[in-house]
């Protein structure tokens, strides 16, 4: 392992920024060589700078290393962030300005033209705009590669087998989204506690818009948008991790809800036959139960790294509908940025 | 208060059991006389029969009054009937043979093409259809009325104003339901801490099939549905009270968000003029702020009487969405019985 | 109610000054003049200002009251204070100098030599500490009278009808604590999902140290505490609002379980014998069922002015253990300055 | 692994059933043989017997297996029960009669004057009433070893050193359980959603009974119970899995918190100098933060197998308190049973 590539992690002492530390630890290509944060956390050891929330203590190798500030200059040509969006956005062009390659959970430049908004099983095709990047932005080696928001990752992953099948036109989702979606501190017991709030700033028009970007095609130097309208519900609901979402689908070609659940069993893609490490082996995980998926049971399939998908029936308004299950902070965040660094380790664009 | 008229509550020691108690208590116009039970239960006083749980202690009044048997003959012309579904079928028509007007919260009888399937401000002239019941089942005083099942209340509650105002051809729904809509003992803690179980037995049937019902005409002696397609995605959440349902409509006619909002804040019906004692003042509540309604601030506006909206906004696929939330166990069940039952005192059924 | 004493609430939009709010909303002595808060709030309408969360909305009568800010002069004579601890005491000082009456809630006074720490059924006859404030301090009709810490205050009134009865040398107390505790946005959700936390920053020393100054006597001019030893283990628990306490007491003279179940059930003091409005008609209320008291069930006994005592039985290693339960905002915080208020109108410290 | 040990599984649907088929799946030594469950599961393969609620599905090695019925011969020599109370008592007994060696987590016998109740840090000298079991009872080969009651484990654990050190007198604990500790379907989500239950039934008499024999002596063919008085009160809380308690203890000898500290995290034992593949590398994990152990964060620590331990303080009552946590399913009964037998396979007993 001597080889490993040295990655920086940014934001690395919040939710996000531990699922990174604790997906990298010990991976196979990369090594944590730098953790970035702010200057609260700055100059500390990580396990002193980060109430470590997500096991019962962070791995042993990065336990003393020393947080940098994000104004001190990095070593690392690849670099995680799990920076909140609107501090994000400028941190992360400056970093891709000096060479750097980004793969941003943020939300800042999920939208802009010349960003893949990447989902390895998805749309790896999407990699050609960094060339644009590079090009219109003058940025040499550097570029910038955002994973969708956590609902619109698992949403997609459901989608993407049934339009490549059948064809969606249209479809009308609800989530019940975790707590860690927030963030920590993030959502006040006494918002949750024998109660559910309908209502995530920002979320709905994420879902709808990220989807279409990323079902759609790269092409000619730009993206089109997927011809797919969506309405989603958000809901924030007392569960600590895994979104759970209602989807009802009108397709473009008639298919039983037999024939649905089966191309999103057999689906495989790109991070399938190259077995990247982070990859699950199904990245759609079907359950047969009545009742399932269920957070506490299905978040952990595949570590974390599957949509588990059930209960696909007919929808009497539209054709079919199901429920979808996903971790929010693994598949959801850290591990798709993690899974991308991945795919474009293997396909050259980290030479 | 000494004329009031002697009612027989059945089931009288479950959850909607208790409801009924807490309800009828102290009410104007009816005494609870009668408490029924099963075997286990025959014969006690009611505390000592009841493992009372939606507030401290039950009233003085019903403390010790002794728990009958199903089998022993009741005195009361009036019955409420929380009995569960299976059991409550044939006992409530025995008692409807009897002469007894049976006000029923079980969905044996829903969907029977006799029985008036009531909410007082969406139907009351339903009412009509005991006329066929006597004639074609040979009952002369006697007659069953049922109430919808929780989430079917709710919604329809919501949707009654907007199909009159501007019709609803289609709608697709998901619920977020409280634990207690399955009862005592009900759902295990296992599956509800820090879990959703998306998946409530009979329940998606039950909306798609009572709103079309409920919504539809009585004519000619006969159920017309309403031509109104739904689709329902049930979830069971944390929640102890309070049902919370997305919801996106097509209209027939174009209506903007603050038009919808209008119709529902503005909606009274039938128990309003008639100042029914257990009648909300607004059947329907509108909240403006931005994450409302929530269960556990909302659900006991109007003393849980009422369906509070919120979020009504577009809809991308459909013309509109919002959220409703209704108490489950008050004005989804014990209080929809008797308000079906004020309304059919004061309407002279109960002559 | 013309003749109703202006009273200003400091501290207005927080967890507990909404508490002050829904007590004092109505109230037949007092009358809300005046809702004070931070910068943020002034110049308000208080619906505005404050994120309600006690109930579906606030009282009709304060709905519109303009919140002022801490610097604006107050009309009001009487001050019930819900300010944070730090921040209360200069500010509460600063009101007493004016000649303002102020029963606070914070913990910043509570422990001075020379302010009472009262629980009206409890130690009324601390108020005799104001003429000292009086004299010491050189304030003429102002004064400080404070309230002790919820967990505190649900334990002593245990205590103390045991006290008088059987004398108490040692206790051992676990804490259950409710989330509402600690104020709002208070816990993070993801603290109490599927989570308790053994600890309350500095709660465990309030506990040890008030008892022994409400439970001992005022004598000459100062407070001697009572010879009691006690000791505290904290925890927060995922319970919106009561606090639960395990107890184990050594008694001074023998006493079987019944025997002390019967004097904490038939205690009475000051405030029943004067009718306080407020005032419980059993401070201490004792369950007899195996199981009880619970938060959700018994919280509102007595309009949650009462502490619930449930399992009074023998301890194998002291002489008598139970359970207490009581709400942690309402007798445990609002109530208790309200009630400390209308004891000392009704003895003419008010005049 | 040809040569591991044929096992069977006593009521392995259940919730320890699960985890016992999960600890043992794949273990060095024992091989799942045979898997044992009522009349309703019985003829079935495992996965469609058994709702599996301790991860997304069982292991693929036992997903097939016939689970066969109580009266059906077994040919493993090796028992765990994870049977009920008052179910498990004769049906071991029979096993043992017939030669198979019993390891059971069921409390029938636990108190029994010739059952070692073991816990291999603690007492593993215990083993040798094992002989007077077979000279009394008749039987051959066969034996019945029993494993405490989850809560006494953990408290247990933290005892043995101190007691080893100090000595200790007296104990006051109180629990804080987690809703798994009652089995599935167990405690019903309506008592444990903004609630806890300060009773749980024959919980407290096993920790004050149980402990004594534990941490007492074997001798001249008896046990001995330790002269320790406790005094437990215990509580169920809406958490999963992972038993809190506090504990205040009177020692023998004085201790300073940083002893008593020290103690507990150095306290290695027979299992740990084995190397028995289920032990943990520390029996006691001691954390320093202010807030910890935590069930959410510190229940997996050494995979279940730890009682993890907080908050070291002294007591102004007796002498020391703290905190002690750990997982109540595993450490705390199924991983508990696989330890006594890997301890008394190691010892020979199994020959």
């Amino acid at each position: 392992m001597s080889d490993r590539i040295d990655v920086a992690i940014l934001g690395a002492t919040g939710s996000v920024g531990q699922r990174f530390v604790q997906l990298l630890a010990g991976h196979p290509w990369f090594r944590i060589a730098e953790l970035v944060g702010s200057e609260r956390s700055a100059g500390k050891p990580y396990w002193e700078a980060c109430d470590w929330r997500v096991s019962s203590a962070p791995p042993d190798e990065v336990r003393g290393l020393k947080v940098k500030h994000y104004e001190e200059p990095l070593h690392s040509t690849v670099v995680f962030s799990a920076l909140p969006g609107g501090l994000a956005g400028p941190i992360e062009e400056g970093l891709a300005a000096e060479g750097k390659r980004v793969f941003t959970n943020a939300r800042d430049h999920r939208m802009d033209p010349d960003v893949p908004l990447m989902i390895p099983e998805v749309n790896p095709d999407h990699a050609a705009a960094i060339e644009r990047q590079r090009r219109e932005r003058g940025w040499r080696d550097g570029f910038i590669v955002a994973n969708p928001n956590c609902s619109t990752i698992h949403l997609v992953l459901a989608l993407k087998p049934i339009q490549d099948a059948f064809g969606i036109e249209q479809g009308i989702v609800t989530t019940l989204q975790a707590a860690s979606g927030a963030g920590y501190p993030g959502v006040p017991s006494l918002d949750l506690i024998d109660n559910v709030i309908p209502y995530i700033g920002g979320e709905e028009e994420k879902i709808e818009s990220e989807s279409r970007k990323i079902l759609g095609r790269w092409e000619d130097g730009r993206f089109l948008d997927a011809p797919i309208t969506l309405s989603a519900h958000c809901n924030r609901v007392p569960v600590r991790d895994g979104h759970t979402e209602t989807v009802s689908l009108k397709l473009a070609q008639p298919a039983s809800p037999d024939e649905v659940a089966r191309v999103l069993a057999e689906f495989r893609a790109r991070p399938q036959e190259l077995g990247l490490p982070t990859a699950p082996a199904r990245p759609v995980v079907v359950l047969d139960q009545l009742d399932r998926p269920q957070p506490v049971l299905d978040r952990d399939v595949e570590r974390g790294m599957a949509s588990v998908v059930g209960r696909v029936r007919p929808c009497p308004v539209f054709d079919v509908r199901f429920v979808v299950l996903g971790h929010n902070t693994i598949r959801g965040a850290a591990g798709a940025s993690v899974l991308n660094a991945e795919l474009l380790l293997r396909e050259g664009w980290l030479d």
